[in-house]
Order: C-alpha cells, then structure tokens, then sequence
C-alpha cells in the first residue's frame, strides 16, 4: 500500500497539467526547414502519454500505463521551422471510468524575434493498461471540474468518441489490403497508383513503451512520413500536413513486429490532397500470426510555393470503381469539413 | 504446430520479393548534401533482414532471425541527395540449405522533377540463427524459381561465396591490429599515418537484432563512416563512397561492446583511394575476452568538385615495408576490378 | 577466476589511454553550424565511461560499470562546426580506492583546410558499480603514474573535489523547486521569468547504460540544450556555451523515469549569461516515490554575430528578492572565475 502522506505531495507537485519545450533541429523538417506534421503528433501523444501515467499511478492498485487510443480530428494551423522552440501544454480535460482525456497546445516560439504563433491543438484519449497484464484495464482516478458545465461539456465529447470508435472498428476490418506494388509496369503521371508509396520499419526498443508496444505517437510520425511522399510525388513542389482526421488505434504494435505503412491518394480539391495511410503489422518471428491492420487515418497535405502560400494541386486521375468510389467519400468529408468550418466561423 | 491454413495466407501476403521507401533526412547525409554510403548500406541490410527472417519463419521449427553473413562487392551507381526518396526492392534469389541470398535495389527518385536513377544494387547472404540458441543455424524453405538456369546459376554464385567466405576466414585471423594513435608526433601530409582515423562506439540497444546482437547495417554504417573521414582527411574535398569490397561478417558483435572502428589508406588512384576498414570488438564488462576482429573491407572513395565531378586525389606517400605491401596488393585489386568492368561493358 | 594470460593482453591492448574521432552532423548542431556544447560534452562523458569501465575490469571480482559521479568545470574553447571531425583523446589521471579521474581533451579538425584546434579539455570522476547490484561500490584497480609529482597532483585534485561534492550535496537538498510556468500571465521582456523554460524527456533505452540508468553525458545533453533556449530567449540572437560549472551527480535517474529539466538565468554580465539548470526526476509508474532533485548546474552562455564575435547581452531584469540573491551569488561566482583566469594568465 502507498502512503497517504505520498499522495498528498503528488497532489500538490502535479496538478493536472504541464507545459515544456523543445528545439527544433534540421532532421525534423523537410528541405526548406517545415517541420514534418508527423513531429508534432509524436511530441503532442508523448506529452499526452506522460500527463495521462502520472494521473493514473496516484491511485492504489497495478502501476499502468496509458496507451493511446484515439486521437481526434487535428489541424495544423500554422507551420514551425528549424530553430523555433516548440512550447507544448497538455491538460486533462475529462476522465470517465477507464479512459481520460488529454488536450494538447502546440505553440510555435521563434526565438530570435520572440514572435509567438498557435502550431497546433489536439485532443487525445488514453486507457491505462496494468504493467503485470497489458491487457487489464485499470480504473482512472476522477479529475475535480472547473464547472458542472465544462463537465457536461467533457461528457458528451466522451460519449461522441465512443461511438465513433465503435463504428470505425467495425469499418476497419473490412478495408481491403492495398494493391502490390509492381514496380515493373510505369503509372500513368498523376494517378493513384503513380503516388502511392510505403515505407517498412522493423519495430526497435527506441519505439517503445515500458509495455514493449510501439508508442502511437510513433506510428502517426511514421504515417505522415508516408504521406508526405505521396503528396510530393503527386504534385513535385514542397508539402505540409494541414490536418489528419480522427485516428483510432485499435490494435497495438509489439517490439519486433515489422510495420508497413502505405499511403495512397483518395482525393484531391483545388488546394488540397487527402491521402489514406494504412499501417499493417506482422510479427517478424510469429509469422503464422499473419499480417493485420494495426491503424489507417486520413491525412489532408496542401502543397506550397516559396513565400509558403497554397499552390494550386493537380488533379487526380481516376482508375476503375474502387478508386471513383473512395474519390467520393473523400469528396464527402471534404465538403463536411468544409461546412463545419464555416459553421465554426459563424459562431464565433 | 502452425497450422497450414497459416502457411497458405502467408505465401501469398508476402511472396518472395519487398518494396518500400525512406525520404533522405539531413542527418543522412554529408555538408553537401550527398547522402553517406553508409546509410545505403544500412538501409540494403534492414531490406534483407526483414525478407529473409519472413521467408525463413514460413515454416515449422524454431522461430529465427536472419543473420548476415556476406555482402558482395557493391558499387554506388549514382549519388543520392537529401530530399529525395529512396526506393528499396528486395528479392530473394536463392536458397541453399542453410543460407539464402537476397538481392536488393536502391532508386533514389527527385520528388520535386520525379526523375529515378539506380543509385545502387547489392547481393546478400543470410543465415537463419534460432531465436532460442543463436548458434543453431535452421534450414532454409527452399524457393521455386522462373528456370533451371537461374537455379544454376543461383548454385554458382552460392560457391564461389561459399569459397571466398573461407578463404578470408583463414586471412582475417592473421591481420595485424593498426598502430596505436600517438597524437603526439605530426604526422607528414598525405601519408597513411596522417589520415588514419577511429571512431568508438558504445553498442547500444538501438543498434541491436532480438538477439541482441548488432546488425550487420549498422556496422557497415559505422565502417563507411570512419573510411569518409580517412578520405577526405587525405584530400580536403567533398568524397563520396563509389564501392565496398565484398564483406564477410565471421564473428557476431553483442550489445554491450565497445566497436572500434580503424580506418587506413592502402591504395590510391589518380581519382579514387582505397580503404581499409578494421572492425575490433571488445565486451566492456567481459574484459578477460579480449579484443577481437570482428569484420574488415575495403572501401573505395571518389573525391568530387561542386559539380560533383571526379577530382584528382593526392599521391599516397608510403613509409616502410608494411605499408608498401598494402599498396601493392591494392594496385592489384584496382587493376582486377578495372579489368573486370570493362570486360563487363564489353559483354553488353 | 580469470587466468593470467588475459590480464596481460589487455594490458598491452588497451593501457591508460585511448583516442578516437567523429564527425559532426546537422542535428548535432544549431541553424548557423556551431555545435552544441551538450553534444561535446556527451561525447566526453561516452569517452570517460568506455575508458573508466575498460580499466575497472581488469581485476577480479564481479564485473562493473564506471558511472559518472562529477565532471569538473568545463571551458568551451572554440567553436565547433558541422562537418569538422571531432578528435576525442581520454586518459586515466588518477586512481583512489574506489573512484578515478580521467581527462579528456577534444580537437576539432576541419577536414577541407586540415585546420585543428583545442575545443575542450574535461577532468570526469568515476565510481566503478558493480553489475550484480548496482550500489555495490568495486575497488580500482591503481595506475602506475610517471613521476611521484603527478601522483601528488592528483590526490590533491582528488581531495578538492570530494569535500566540493559533499558540500554541494548539502546545498542541493535545499534548492527549492522553480515556480510553475503560467502561461497565461505574460512576463516582462528580459526578466527572470521571461525566458525560463523547461523541457521533458521520458527516459528510453538508448538512454541508459547496461545498468539501465541514464548515462551521464545524456543528462549533460539535455542540460545543455535547455540553457540554450533560456540564453537565445533573452537575447534573440546565436548563443553558444562558454563554460559549465562543476557538475556532481549526486543521485541516479532510472529508465522509465521522466526527466524535467528547467533553466532559468541567475546572473547576466555585459557579455555572457549564467544560467541554472535543474534537473527533476520521476517514476512514470512509481509515483509515490515523488519527484526529486537528480542534479544541477549553472552554464555560462555569450551571445554572437554572424562573424562569430562576442556581443553585448541585455541587462537582466530582477523581480523579488530571491532572484536578487541568485543574482548576487552569481556575480560572485562570475568575479571569482574571472580572478581565477587572470592568476592563470600571470602564471604562465
């Protein structure tokens, strides 16, 4: 049993948010000094992962972990470059009785001006897993709100989540695996099958968890790598991620599997590419377990002149029903986001 | 036992043959922007390893990993620059009993024009450990191939490695360790003791197979790093890696070891120098083992303008018997490759 | 017991001292090319270990790992720059019953001039813990020295240091912790609270030494880079480390832990700034265990052009009398430095 008088302190030298920063170096950007939207997600989920154990271990009972599980709908407001220090705060913003709630801030310092900007905002959602059995669910401590509002207002974010989850477990298992890639035959300039591009990586310590799971903040990291080279293939000028949609993890990672990563265009607007990423797993030493998909999101690039105003993007060319029919779901989130937006903007 | 249903699944979710891709990050690379052999090399290793273990798993038996065992003589066909995408295929080509070749291709693509060149083409050889017992070497599930004469000439390439492979075993004992480092007394100017150069590494998890021992990429790494910084220390230019002598891996590094890495000028072109790599390991803890070879090669370096045009590069100045020998033997490897090529171009 | 026989090969192998080399990549450097001073010291620390850890088992009993317990000050210099190769020289000084000095002294050369310069010259103190159990402090082996005024040299160097680390180890216990950071109250420009900052790094294995603690250097790293974002936000220009105060490690950080490192700027002369890191440790899953002090610095940072000269630092604004204390101690510290440096100049 732990000590009361332990708990207290904990109490009192945490509370239920922290704020840190980091420097940005050459190798987390891309050659005209963005820094990848892949960095960004892995240091938001590493504050969300930290924030999350902390809470979780001041209760009695198994020390755990918390492993991410969904990471909701993220804009990329404004780009960060080479040199800038990143300033990131996470704060729990709601607890149900196994999961929590962390939002995070992004804030983009350039520290030979001073100047300040918003890089990013996200929410993420965290279960705590037993470190004796990563697959015992523990009980999360509740947090004490602002205001009976702010906890109504957290509640029906939850339930959103929930549901939401539920659905895309459903649709995910029924996503077919991505063509090969036949290296042979030459694709047609500005096709789907011209861009699209995987990566594989063969899960090391440095990627993991004290569990030995892969860190999701690792795996969008890899996801936006893939995705970036989608979208410079298609459209050959400098790219950025301007937001990804919901990601759920459904499925976890252990050290030693090799991950596939395979992004391919699904649709493009005016000014803007979405390109689903599908992230297959295979245990390299359990083959007879087969390959499974661990996670796919979609990821929506804008590509950008030298003064990092939005160009204009090709159009997709179109192949077959399979590829019409994922153009006009694409084509359907967008003009739902897009109304969203301005629904957003009216309110305000 | 794994059931066959597994087995099925497997044959036609992988097959015999991979392909992925890695954008070039500035660390990646050199001042220029040329991007080091070493993280090809690196890059080819994982390639074969990840194919080769998937491929060995497919049947019943103790799970393993693939080992390297041997790189063939590989040639850098074209620099590749940050920014640009590499695309790595990887093939199985044969299986003998016990080993299995793999045989991967790099292109670097320009993501910003999409032009694709072959930036390099490697053979590997691999040995299936037991993740059990890493000194039981496990059969190899035999391949089916396109035609008897690929098998046959499969079977050829497999002897005269197999021979090779003995034969630098009975070498590799007898080299002599390189000089110590006196700082003390300056060295004369493109002498072989001018350029001679270490570097120390303290193998680190992150380096290291499910085994616990190094990859053989990260040696390579390591090895091509320490020969850029012989070559340019004899010719103060932009260098470039233009070939690796074939490697054999005969003694297994764990984590846990100090790798010394000694690099020596032994050869020296109008426009290339050669040079030799020793690999010496010692367990920090087991301090009673000894140091001991654990690889060597010879790399070749080019020196280039900003154009990335050849250069002339310095007369090597030789002092002694020792070193003399070394050139000698050089000279005949230069001249045997020389040779070879242009037999080769003759052929085509 | 280990024979005979391989005690004195590794007595001839390795002796007291050793040298080595690296080359300096982007990401170890700042946007304008100079290298980090983290960076140089993690190399120094590495070269301190590998040393320490080789010598300590070359005796009997259970094998050991040299753990970093104080590194004296440090004085940075001249810059180092991406691209140059870092020439890291480490040798034993000196050996009481239970610890040892080594010194380690870094060149830079530029590899296209052939141009070498001084760029640190380090003294580090080991202890030897045993891998059985890592509180078990193993006896050192002694070094024969040259003359009997080196062995007196250093048993005074010896003396010195052990009374400054058991004073500094009553003091640390009392330094209260920094405030939080509220970032919703902006500070004052070139006040205290203006530019602390803080950073957190949650402890992974390549961190950690074979024990599974944070090696030394990494902990100097992330000190390091810390104290650079607090000196470039007060003065918004290219900072590079001068100078690190003696550093004791009084206690060890463990992986799993999260590390909180924060700076704030203590004292500012015309041309440099002294800033104070403090480095905070907690168990992600052992949070009763609370948070603790695992050690702390002050660096010295100056402030440059583009053409790499000295410029003026803004003067330091002081809110409180606490941060008026500080800032008294540090011009004290600051007076006593420079006395220490003029008395040196005479002497030679």
């Amino acid at each position: 049993m732990i000590p009361r008088f332990a708990f207290l302190k904990l109490m009192q030298g945490f509370g239920r948010s922290s704020s840190w920063h980091r420097i940005m170096r050459p190798d987390d950007a891309n050659i005209v000094g963005n820094v990848h939207g892949g960095i960004i997600l892995k240091m938001i989920e590493e504050a969300g992962c930290i924030i999350g154990t902390r809470h979780c271990n001041t209760q009695n009972g198994d020390r755990c972990l918390a492993a991410l599980v969904r990471v909701e709908k993220t804009e990329f407001l404004s780009p960060v470059f080479i040199g800038e220090v990143a300033h990131v705060t996470a704060e729990i913003t709601y607890t149900s009785k196994h999961s929590l709630e962390v939002q995070v801030k992004v804030m983009a310092e350039n520290i030979l001006t001073g100047a300040k900007k918003l890089a990013n905002k996200a929410a993420l959602w965290y279960v705590p897993c037993s470190l004796q059995n990563v697959d015992k669910i523990m009980e999360v401590p509740p947090i004490k709100y602002d205001s009976t509002e702010k906890e109504e207002e957290g509640r029906k974010r939850y339930e959103t989540q929930k549901m939401e989850r539920l659905e895309t477990k459903a649709r995910i298992e029924e996503v077919v695996p991505p063509p090969p890639n036949p290296d042979d035959l030459p694709k047609e300039k500005h096709s789907v099958g011209f861009s699209q591009s995987s990566l594989i990586h063969l899960v090391g310590p440095s990627d993991c968890t004290l569990h030995n799971y892969v860190h999701g903040g690792v795996t969008m990291k890899l996801m936006d790598e893939v995705a970036g080279i989608v979208a410079a293939r298609h459209c050959n000028t400098n790219i950025v991620t301007a937001s990804v949609d919901a990601i759920n993890f459904h499925r976890k990672i252990m050290k030693g599997c090799v991950v596939t990563v395979t992004g391919r265009l699904t649709f493009v607007s005016n000014k803007s590419m979405e390109i689903e990423v599908l992230v297959d797993a295979t245990s390299l030493v359990e083959a007879e377990k087969g390959k499974y998909r661990a996670v796919s999101a979609f990821f929506t690039f804008i590509s950008l002149d030298k003064h990092n105003r939005p160009l204009p993007v090709p159009p997709l060319k179109i192949n077959g029903e399979e590829e019409q029919r994922r153009f006009e779901e694409g084509n359907a989130r967008y003009l739902h986001n897009k109304a969203k937006r301005l629904a957003e903007k009216q309110q305000q």
